[in-house]
């Protein structure tokens, strides 16, 4: 069978004859972009073939330059005897993302510890799963109750909890352990609020000052843990990382395509559950807490990520009439799932009400205070799933707008996700349009990310080099502004500065992706406002939530005219408020409560068949929007701009 | 390693050096009597060397007339070669015990099934766990809700079940059985009074004509099961057989001692849930009914038993303070404790209220019907433990009486179980004292069991040849009374007739030994009515439960005093009272939640420390009672054939 050798990794794999390099390259466990999940339309699977004998199909994908390079694309290229091979850095998704304080500059404060507890209510509910101290009276012959029930006698007494149910497993330690412990124990309790309380194992004398929850965020691209002390409520452990379902396809129906295919449910199951478990070792190492210690983790994802981490098909979501299998989840046990955890640990999954509505949001809505305030709020997560909730405590309205990948980097030229090397804040010369940017790393640039996009595309909006429409102003006399093999384009930076050598562009096929990436956003949230017969200023609160909202500059997006043109002091940055949410409910009982009732309580619009959401779209699909009255500043500050280029 | 090679059976085994004969036996997996689990103390394990070298101790157990014939006791015997050793027919159990129908003659007709529901309430109620057909409207443009929410929908307006909740693999394969079924699922739904209904699994289509329960009683002895069909409430199958775990000890003491020993709860939960899966596997053929159709199993034993079975330790019933470990158990899956069954099947254990008052009397009261009644009713269940349950609908009291193993023919010198062989009816003639028997299979005698004993020593006592304390009268001119090497005897069968050759007698250790059962019984029953104030002619309704009952002649337990003397229409003779509670509870959820509420409304009165008890006691320690006056029909039955002989 030919070897196929990967280089700069030096990492060799065997494969059947004809397989393609995208899938060699996985099997030697070397991840790749592949926005489109091998089927050849994304064209980021570049490689360059060093040596052997290889079959590359033609792909309107590659650009001339590329394939004059000796380019090919590794889904395209099958391979008939050993095969030397080199993928270029562009085709690398780069380092893991940065955790919580990581090395990447947030461009917007997100709510400090403090101010996230001031927006839930004061509440001294115990945590859903927790432990719990029985202290017993030894049996005598005056009491010789059974074992069983002098600890459901304690539990009521010392905890309240009422008809606890004891698991078999849990019978067959107590009577060693109660005897062991001297009648003290520690019983981990499970006392969810949909079913009865239960103990699933007990522990000799007093062990609860060791307790930890696992709140667990499954992005579609990136997995992030948090270790939640459950003595404290702090979180002592955290980890981020790609969702190694990622080399199977970068967006979710990519995702459900993979799942569908014969074993790619459990494969991608297996890769999103090695993800996770792999951060949570890692967050556990850093609380110093072990995986026997970990009570329950509580699970938030899209509806889709949730689904394929639990197994469950979620290719009914796809096709019509587009229903997933489950909204709610049963407690599951952790090792069911494989995650690290002792016998005991538990495993909670948040409810997703909707095919693109999903846990995250539910968790993010209840981390952001919504279900305790009087407060008209709006919440956004922006992401390649916008997703919007308006409403406060009494009602709810939901929906999801398909943005597309272009905040990850999705459909955009020169975009990739934000790594090491993504252009990630662009400014520009009113007068001379020249770039100055950052990369994240402060490394030589690769391509540029979502918040670089945003803000490349609204500065060059401001100072009159795009119009309204998204086109460029051709007869801006500029080295930065050229006609370029994909039509007009910006030139951010040539390729005598990048790490790969080439010119890192911006082209209006860009700019037209997130003129309707942003409009899909902004026509989603006017939908909602309309169907409360609300006003855009009725609006008392906006809450940017999701890691990437954090790197967004706020006037930057309002200029673009994805957000509502707002005073500022009524947004507030969550950041992962998803992953917030699923620490906070592991926390308290009461909180956990409240989730799942915001998810039976919200209204999802959907927007595909919605007779209003169109014509908002279209409206919205220049910049600002259509109606520029609605956007008074960003029309000032572009005023001001053009007429500083104009004086002089 | 020296092989013992057992005859007639021609089984051979390689056994380490030292190692003891009956050790060996079981190894070779032949049952041999050994009610002391291998103590040495019951002196049953009889084994004749036939070749080889052993080390035989001397036992008190041996008679002359066997050590002379060459008998050792297996326990007490190690080799240190090369074996071969015969094992006689009085050290083997016989054959299976009959099941429902078989071969052996009952005394007392048990009440049919018509008598038996017509005790119980009618009721609608659904079986606990059962298949429940969900027809589903399939999901359109309009109505696109998950697959999940629509099966809820379906068993809330079909069935009436709400917040059910839907086990991890239910959903993992719900998506594609909603379809392949064309949206008619039969989901198998649990509706446990403890706890939220849950969906265990569905099944595309219809399937609800297959659906079974297995009812399970475990005794110390004898473990018997019942397939029942949940759609006409009958039982279709039906078997028996002796616990395996009988190899290691006769009763339940010498089981909690062999459970301490290291592996030894492992071994006894092995052997007793082998047994129960193979008289599964047997019924259900019989049932021509698929493991997979069984939906739930109920199992019904005393504490210990059900300690045993579920793998949890029952030591510390044995020693002060005398406390099981758990009164009530969990909801479990068949394939956790290692069943036959789908994924689905479940299993419940009925209630112990305390540790000599377990599930199969609970089950046994529910069966009589108590619950329900206004009558006083008196429910005893005659066994090794003689429990006793008296009360109706408003209150119950309880207590069990250790009869030790008299009834099992344990303790008495040509005791035996009821197997093939046993002498289990006898007659004497009141003049001659000459014995007429009958035997279990009608086989050559091997011993005597529990209801010929009982018959043996009635008839003696109303001849006069045994007076009220139990002795033999002496002074009698019979061959049949005779002084033996034991004392004085009575001679049901001698060696010429036998199957080993050996006399088969009847001493005056025997009769005591009977007489303290029988006492132990109705001072029992004395204490649970002084304790509600009560007289004897109270009591409405006698219901005598165990199969044991069935073998037992109504006017000689009276005539002995063992139970009170009333009017023969208020008995009930209910047979397996334990199998059938538990068929019964399988078939309607009110019935399980009468049952489990009665475990909960039993009042235990502890014996031991009962201040009546022992004054009852050794008033009963006559035949029939030191107050005679008690016992009117007897003493005239008694006066009648006394003269009758005097008269001759």
């Amino acid at each position: 069978m030919p070897i196929v050798t990967f280089m700069p990794d030096e990492r060799s794999v065997e494969v059947a004859d004809g397989e393609n390099l995208l899938r060699a390259a996985l099997l030697a466990d070397i991840v790749v972009h592949a926005s489109c999940g091998g089927a050849g339309t994304c064209g980021k699977c570049l490689m360059v073939i060093e040596g052997g004998e290889v079959t590359a199909l033609p792909s309107p994908r590659l650009t001339a330059e590329q394939a004059e390079r000796g380019y090919v694309l590794g889904c395209k290229t099958t391979v008939h005897g050993d095969v030397t091979v080199r993928i270029p850095e562009e085709s690398r998704p780069g380092q893991a993302p940065a955790a919580k304080g990581g090395t990447r500059r947030a461009v917007n404060p997100v709510l400090s510890r403090q101010e996230r507890v001031a927006r839930l209510p004061r509440h001294t509910s115990p945590p859903p799963v927790a432990k719990r101290l029985v202290r017993m009276m030894p049996p005598d012959a005056t009491d010789n109750i059974n074992d069983a029930s002098r600890v459901k006698l304690g539990l009521k007494r010392g905890h309240g909890i009422r008809d606890a149910t004891i698991s078999l497993p849990a019978l067959r330690e107590l009577p060693t352990v109660a005897r062991e412990g001297n009648w003290v124990v520690t019983a981990v309790a499970a006392e969810p609020c949909d079913t009865m309380p239960c103990v699933s194992g007990f522990q000799p004398g007093d062990t609860t000052d060791r307790q930890f929850a696992v709140a667990v965020d499954i992005g579609t691209t990136t997995v992030e843990v948090a270790v939640v002390d459950l003595n404290t409520g702090r979180i002592v452990g955290q980890q981020a990382d790609y969702n190694a379902q990622s080399r199977l396809g970068d967006d979710v129906i990519s995702r459900i395509v993979a799942s569908t295919k014969p074993g790619g449910l459990d494969q991608l199951r297996d890769l999103v559950v090695s993800s996770v478990s792999t951060l949570t070792v890692a967050a556990l190492e850093q609380a110093k807490a072990d995986a026997e210690d970990v009570v329950c983790y509580y699970v938030a994802g899209n509806t889709v990520m949730t689904h394929l981490f639990l197994g469950i098909t979620p290719e009914n979501i796809r096709s019509g009439p587009y229903v997933p299998v489950a909204s709610a989840f049963p407690w599951m046990r952790a090792n069911e799932i494989g995650l690290p955890g002792g016998r005991t640990t538990r495993l909670y999954a948040m409810p997703c009400p909707a095919s693109w509505l999903g846990g995250d949001v539910v968790a993010g809505v209840t981390a952001a205070g919504i279900p305790w305030s009087e407060k008209l709020t709006l919440f956004i997560d922006i992401g390649t799933n916008g997703e919007i909730v308006l409403g406060n405590s009494e009602w709810l309205v939901s929906a999801s707008c398909s943005a597309g990948p272009t905040f990850e980097g999705g459909g955009v030229l020169h975009g990739m996700r934000a790594a090491d090397g993504a252009i990630e804040q662009v400014r520009v010369d009113a007068n001379t349009l020249e770039p100055s940017f950052l990369t994240i790393g402060a490394s030589k640039p690769k391509g540029i990310c979502g918040s670089g996009l945003i803000d490349c595309v609204s500065e060059l909006f401001l100072c009159g080099a795009i119009d309204r429409s998204g086109k460029f102003d051709m007869d801006i006399e500029s080295p930065y502004v050229r006609r370029g093999e994909h039509g007009p384009e910006y030139v951010i930076v040539t390729g005598s500065s990048t790490a790969h050598g080439r010119d890192i562009v911006l082209t209006e096929t860009d700019v037209d992706a997130l003129m309707r990436a942003k409009a899909a956003i902004y026509a989603g949230i006017n939908v909602l406002i309309e169907s409360l017969d609300a006003n855009i200023d009725d609006i008392d609160e906006v809450v940017i939530a999701g890691g990437f909202g954090r790197y967004l500059d706020l006037e930057r997006i309002m200029a673009l005219g994805m957000v509502p043109e707002l005073p500022t002091n009524r947004f507030i940055f969550l950041g992962n408020s998803s992953l917030l949410g699923a620490s906070l409910v592991s926390t308290s009982r009461e909180v956990l409560r409240t989730a799942r009732r915001t998810a039976e309580m919200m209204t999802y619009l959907e927007l595909s068949v919605n007779a209003g959401f169109m014509d908002n779209y279209i409206s919205a699909l220049f910049f600002p929007h259509t109606d520029y009255t609605q956007f008074p500043r960003t029309e000032a500050l572009r005023s001001e701009r053009t007429r500083a280029k104009a004086v002089k």
